[in-house]
């Protein structure tokens, strides 16, 4: 019995030409965790998953893209389970121990015929890659999205892959976003699930600019059973070190998300500092990263700090000193007391603004909360690839 | 004495050559009202004339563009005490008669010298337009705003005159929006304040596309004291019928600066209905509004209807049934029951919606409250626009 995962990479006939869909074989002794979208209108596969997953100890994954099936109704759901039905009898496991995951666009049927005649007829040989994988899930994705990393725990190496896909400005038409990562490791289901939830809001529930989710987003953790002798349980600093290496893990895959961003020139990441609540950290973070002339101002690299503070200033209800907030770009000083710092370096400031990535930082002054975001910037091709996509 | 309002276009040199500053003289008669942002970071002049017009009846209103004297900080306050005292020992009245509006970059100090030098030397003849007035107080508008109307009150005809600048994306930086308008009517200031208040909810305060209030929002209006005889206290029709015509006339000014809009080519009115709550229609309002892949999807003429559907499903704490919902794109039906709309005549959708205007209108079906708010589409120049501002 292997404790790797095995993967193969299909071409049902969705997209044009290009392999369609992923299939991952879970090893026996894994464990399996679920993070998915809370949108009320979430696909059918993210439906029937949520049932699934409480159930069973999952044995394959199935992903394809270019179809959502959302907004699909009863009839997408009927596809859904019939999609794992036929996986399940093809791979001779119970149909609940198989996921679907679609990606693409929304509102229209799975092509049925084309699935199952390709399910049917398939020899799977589970000899593909991560690499090949991450190719199959794309949509409007401009490149592949891949990471591997060794980590060390005592004098063990321990392997962590993950894929994902989904551009910056999150696109809910396309299915947004998803990612599958394995560590290889022996982990129970409810630890597990509690580190790819923490790893998830400090990665990609940090970066989604339009500040929602789309009705597909999911993310799944495969813990694959290797390592067993390392005894986790009772070693709080390895579990430690584990939860923040999958964090940076998971940031590291979020970042080539915003890095895509659909047009996108700039990486920019926004850090609220010193707020009295967490929640107004987060909030002045999302209507900074929203404002559509703090994004444009970003891809000209202007350093146009008064399209900051007037954001702050027309949020109600957030308490701090209106006198006392100082602002940093790429940690130049350029607002406090309430008007424009005396001695900012303009050129200096200029020059570190045409870099690839942007450092935001407001100080509120009152208080402990902190929260930062990553966002892209809004470009001409942004518009481009988003003004004719379904017609 | 005159009872009509008399107008100075000035000159002043913050822009280049063009006129950039207007003087009103108020009827001795007259009362006037005033509505302005509730941005933290309000500048100089909106703090000064809101303690101004509660103890005094204003004379003059004095507005200059090119310069918004937002984070000024006190520099700020004291120019703007200075300039209403120079033109009240100009114009031979008291300073606290005088209120002052500002428009153009933030965080600059006015050019006190330019001004006080032209305050000085100036000689007010107040022989300039309306039209004229409209546009000295432009910054990046790429039309002047103005719009007369005459209302029959029984056999008078009573007439309204407005102007405004802006631009439908709402641009913090350039201070944003100001209105003005005159109603030939003899009006007590409290009954003036709400009838403004009302007017201002339902026209400007449902177009800013960012959601917020800038540094320097300001909207006044001005009841010149003319028809007094009409006697309205005892008339709550006619009252009733102003009240509309204001609405209307202020919802023409405000529609006139979505259309203008930094680049905008259509103007979109989304409509919630039948929610159980205002506040939550208005909260879907928004938040369809500040989508950008919807606004783009606007620009290409793209009834991507998914992205409207998945943006409702986004929000959390609204209360209705996602398989109830109805979705139509200017008066075509394209979504429900939680599936695309089996008849939508896709191609009459396409050719309507490549017309300049737009409507949405998505029925909850949950309740009995509507809210309805206008805005542009995003476009190519809008980047161009706001991508290199400041620099």
């Amino acid at each position: 019995m292997s404790n790797k995962i095995e993967i193969e990479t299909l071409n049902i006939g969705i997209k044009n030409g290009r392999n369609d869909a992923v299939c991952i074989n879970i090893p026996d002794d894994a464990t399996t965790a679920l993070v998915s979208t809370k949108n009320k209108y979430a696909a059918a596969p993210v439906i029937l998953n949520k049932i699934n997953i409480t159930k069973n100890n999952p044995k394959y994954l199935f992903i394809n893209s270019g179809n959502a099936n959302a907004c699909t109704g009863k009839t997408g759901m009927r596809n859904t389970i019939e999609c794992t039905m036929l996986l399940a009898k093809k791979l001779n496991c119970q149909k609940e121990k198989i996921l679907m995951f679609s990606t693409g666009i929304i509102g229209r049927q799975l092509p049925m015929k084309l699935i199952s005649k390709k399910i049917i007829n398939h020899s799977f040989k589970f000899n593909s890659s991560w690499i090949s994988a991450s190719k199959s899930i794309m949509t409007t994705d401009a490149f592949n999205k891949y990471l591997n990393k060794t980590i060390m725990l005592g004098k063990k190496k321990i392997s962590i892959k993950g894929m994902c896909k989904g551009a910056g400005m999150i696109e809910p038409n396309m299915a947004t976003m998803l990612a599958f990562i394995s560590i290889d490791l022996h982990l129970n289901k409810t630890l597990l699930s509690q580190l790819l939830k923490k790893a998830v809001d400090s990665s990609f529930n940090c970066i989604s600019v339009d500040g929602d989710m789309s009705t597909n987003d999911s993310v799944a953790i495969i813990a694959t059973g290797e390592n067993k002798d390392l005894n986790l349980k009772n070693k709080p600093q390895m579990l430690s070190k584990i939860e923040n290496e999958l964090i940076q893990f998971c940031q590291s895959l979020a970042k080539m998300i915003v890095k895509d961003g659909e047009g996108a020139t700039k990486i920019i990441t926004i850090t609220i500092h010193q707020a009295s609540k967490k929640s107004d950290a987060k909030r002045i973070c999302y209507a900074i990263a929203n404002s559509n002339l703090f994004k444009t101002a970003m891809f000209g690299a202007d350093p146009n700090w008064g399209r900051i503070i007037a954001k702050l200033g027309s949020l109600d209800n957030i308490d701090y000193d209106a006198g006392k907030v100082i602002l940093k770009i790429n940690q130049i000083l350029v607002f406090e007391k309430g008007i424009p710092a005396k001695n900012s370096n303009l050129n200096k400031l200029n020059a570190s603004m045409k870099q690839k990535e942007i450092a935001i930082d407001l100080y509120l002054r009152n208080g402990k909360a902190i929260h930062s975001i990553m966002t892209s910037d809004l470009t001409k091709k942004y518009i481009h690839i988003n003004s004719t996509y379904t017609t």
